[in-house]
């Protein structure tokens, strides 16, 4: 986001928690977890709905989901494809989404169908930090094929995450990226956040991964 | 980039697009050309200015570059690695560098000393597509693992985009990339451009890459 005054950055960001804060207790009033799904464009935010719907399915609880995008429908009809409910959110121009658009997406679920929400941000590893949406936790996605300096690089996203995901671990060797620097540069961010290692070709990973999500 | 005011924004454009004028016309008359690299995280920007300061030289050529990044030298620590001058630009919270932060690093570079220099952004595929900064060609650097649906995405960045790189080809059968679509969703927004296939492990695909960056 680019900075341009303080004062009228601070009314933006506290709009948007207030918005924020009426998404949440919306969602918790209709019995829904929500969690944000953050990281670098591919990274698999996609893959892991794609994945967890059936797994939360075997669990007794069904997933809704918000695509969240520059442009285009892409994720949404790959979500749709999976049979849980779900909306497309554009951003037009933004590079991450905010309370706003999340709300009006929310009002267009179906929220007796869903126990849990997930809502996929547009592929960018700085701005949507800033913009709360009403989650509980972030789930900060990233894959060994962005290279090992990825985290180190992106600091906030890690501080304010709450769960990371390192995926692709398949190809990690194909990038000559080193995982055990990458979870170090997590913990140096945030020493508490929980580190999963996962190939979503595969599903490997998938099931403790949603264990502590839903923890 | 968040959208305030239509018009702060123009304002922030205009004096954007005036610095990068002073910035391109700087370069000019110390006889350099300058190409910005855009793309997502961890597409092969780095790799790319790796692998072009050899080959520069043997064209008689010395590169130069900028280093963009929100946090940390790693880039930075790479080029300079390659021999080349190079300057780090940390944007702190933004996701773009902008002709200011441009010209301050040109004013740390040797300029006597170079020929061609590399402007990396911030792995970004939005916001720096509003932000000229001086450069001459922007070249679009986009990698198999962001998935096939990544130039769909992002219309603007290949609009605004002067050469296509589709890069890690030797990656794009373990993640179910088709790149046929992907240079059709290129070519869709962007008749004219030309489009490069990659492989920054071997080198495959630079030599014509780097005719067409020159031309
Ligand atoms: N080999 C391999 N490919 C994967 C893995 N996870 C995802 N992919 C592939 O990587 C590409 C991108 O995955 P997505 O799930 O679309 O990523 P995303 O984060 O939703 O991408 P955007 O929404 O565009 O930012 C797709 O082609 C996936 O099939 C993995 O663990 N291993
Ligand atoms: N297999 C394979 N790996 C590649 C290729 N190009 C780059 N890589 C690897 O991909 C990772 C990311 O490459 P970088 O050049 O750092 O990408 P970047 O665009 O500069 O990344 P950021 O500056 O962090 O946005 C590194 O580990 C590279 O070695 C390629 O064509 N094939
Ligand atoms: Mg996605
Ligand atoms: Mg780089
Ligand atoms: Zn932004
Ligand atoms: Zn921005």
């Amino acid at each position: 986001m680019h900075h341009i005054d303080v004062s009228i950055e601070k009314d933006i960001f506290d709009a948007n928690n207030r918005l924020a804060e009426k998404n949440h207790a919306k969602l918790a009033e209709a019995g829904i977890r929500a969690f944000d799904l953050l990281g670098a464009i591919g990274s698999g935010k996609t893959s892991l709905v794609e994945l967890l719907v059936p797994l939360l399915k075997e669990r007794g609880l069904n997933t809704g989901a918000i695509a969240g995008d520059v442009y285009g429908d892409d994720d949404f009809q790959r979500i749709v494809a999976t049979g849980a409910p779900a909306v497309n959110a554009n951003t037009g121009k933004e590079c991450h989404l905010d309370a706003h658009l999340v709300q009006h997406a929310i009002d267009h679920l179906p929220l007796d169908e869903i126990d849990i929400l997930f809502i996929e941000n547009v592929g960018n590893m700085v701005c949507p930090t800033d913009f709360a949406l009403g989650a509980e936790k972030r789930i900060v996605v990233v894959s060994t094929t962005e290279g090992d300096d990825v985290a180190n690089k992106h600091p906030m996203m890690f501080r304010e995450g709450t769960i990371a995901v390192i995926n692709k671990v398949d190809l990690a060797e194909y990038v000559d990226c080193d995982v055990e620097r990458l979870e170090t540069d997590i913990h140096r961010y945030n020493p508490e956040m929980p580190v999963f290692r996962t190939n979503m070709k595969t599903g490997e990973g998938m099931e403790s991964l949603l264990d502590e999500i839903l923890r």
